[in-house]
């Protein structure tokens, strides 16, 4: 096109696209960049607001590596991986969170009712639920990879003091579905706010603080693998996870139990826990594969 | 917000801005997000391209250093960076075109009438011009910043073989506006493919090639500065360059001219071409400063 024009440039653009390229990469790349012309005219861009997009990605570029993903904080921040977590969420089950960056793989096992507080001198919490399909049915089997902050609000992967599993644990469920342990409240934290990323938070008046959760990873056979989060309603940060991260339905509640009422057994922790606790009761809802 | 959803997050995420957020900042990074979100539904992007998106940026990241700009290729092959120049050109003026990253500082002048050929044997090549206004009255005193490929397709900072201002001069014209030079047909050339940005261009059937070019950036007080090119309209690629910097009126012709019809005076070159050469008449019309 010897006439490349504003108005027309994306039009060139996709006239370029030769023709045995993969329809789906057609479709991607053919909207992400019919948004991002879209944009420019839009805002009317300048030469000096592109060199600064240009610097941006390049220092965010430079500052990533193995650890640090500084690319997977600007989408979290920026909200495109919540709301891919979102568009492939299903109603009936329940809602999809953000997996983040502190997720480790070979949790050792936690039997139900087994304990992640160990020596912390936190007040125990005990968590449980029941891992069901959309009617409700318990799925016996299921497996929940749970993880979470100590009460410093590092995760063992940000912590030398901690070791490499701590807060970690790979729970299987039996035949009526209900998982349980014990842990302390997992805190409020910020996300990594060194880089550019945390330029861009600076820039635009906001926090890079997350409310404090506890993660979950669960899967059964001939189900859907769910990753997500449950957020206390009570935490300062509920409404303005810098991440997006909060679903309704994954708000819970800590009650709080009196002195002398923790199970007599079922526990790890049966028997040793005499002054009050906090208890959480969340159910997960899986929802059947294709 | 508590509840997030796949049709409000970007709400939300306008919500997060602060109160004393720069308004130009707020607009601009408003509008992408909202175009990144757009993007998404439209497409219901999965989370494995997602993936591949993150795992794109790092790698262009990556080989990104000081000499190495994989973003600005990235914003040229998919037309962002045309489409900024075209958003800020004037059509009462000569239309602008990429900078390109082969430009260097601190070009040696060049006198109207000078030579850039030196010893090279390709037949000789005289571009002529007047620098003027809207108006078409000359502009005394602008200057030229002019730079082109070798005969080989590579820039002198690409090239060992080459004094480092080889094929570039600083030319400033006199009373009458007119610039004058002589030397070689540029020749086309590749962008950087062995890259991330050369990987999207292969699975997009695209290649990487750029139709040839002799650039220039004019400048005279009381005008905006004019970062151009300008082509042939015989080259093979003029209809396809891979960072869509044609524009109509930047395309010129190669006049075939006459053995002993070299101009007896006014060249460096006068006296010393008695074979046929090439000869190309373009004027150059800057815009007055707002």
């Amino acid at each position: 096109m010897r006439d490349v024009t504003a108005d027309n440039i994306t039009d060139v653009f996709m006239s370029y696209m030769g023709e045995g390229i993969d329809p789906r990469l057609k479709e991607v790349l053919g909207s992400l960049v019919t948004h991002l012309h879209a944009f420019a005219r839009e805002v009317n861009l300048t030469h000096e607001e592109w060199n600064q997009g240009i610097a941006f990605l390049e220092a965010a570029g430079a500052i990533s590596d193995k650890e640090r993903h500084e690319f997977v904080l600007l989408s979290d921040v920026l909200g495109l991986s919540s709301l891919v977590d979102m568009l492939h969420s299903r109603p009936e089950g329940t809602s999809s969170s953000v997996l983040g960056p502190f997720h480790i793989s070979g949790s050792p096992p936690l039997a139900v009712g087994g304990d992640l507080r160990k020596d912390f001198d936190e007040p125990v919490l005990l968590v449980e639920g029941i891992v069901k399909d959309p009617d409700g049915n318990p799925i016996p089997g299921a497996t929940l990879d749970i993880w979470q902050t100590a009460p410093n609000g590092l995760y063992s992967s940000q912590d030398p003091d901690q070791d490499t599993y701590s807060f970690h644990g790979l729970q299987t469920v039996g035949a009526d579905g209900r998982y349980a342990f014990t842990s302390v409240r997992p805190v409020e934290y910020t996300v990594p706010s060194d880089g550019p990323v945390g330029d861009i938070l600076r820039a635009c008046g906001r926090h890079p603080w997350r409310p404090s959760h506890l993660h979950f990873i669960a899967e059964a056979e001939g189900f859907r693998p769910l990753v997500t989060e449950v957020f206390p309603e009570d935490d300062p940060y509920l409404d303005q996870d810098t991440v997006f991260g909060v679903r309704k339905d994954l708000v819970m509640r800590y009650e709080e139990m009196p002195a002398g009422s923790f199970p007599a057994e079922g526990f790890e922790l049966s028997g040793k826990v005499d002054e009050g606790y906090l208890r959480v009761r969340f159910d997960l809802t899986l929802v059947p594969r294709d």
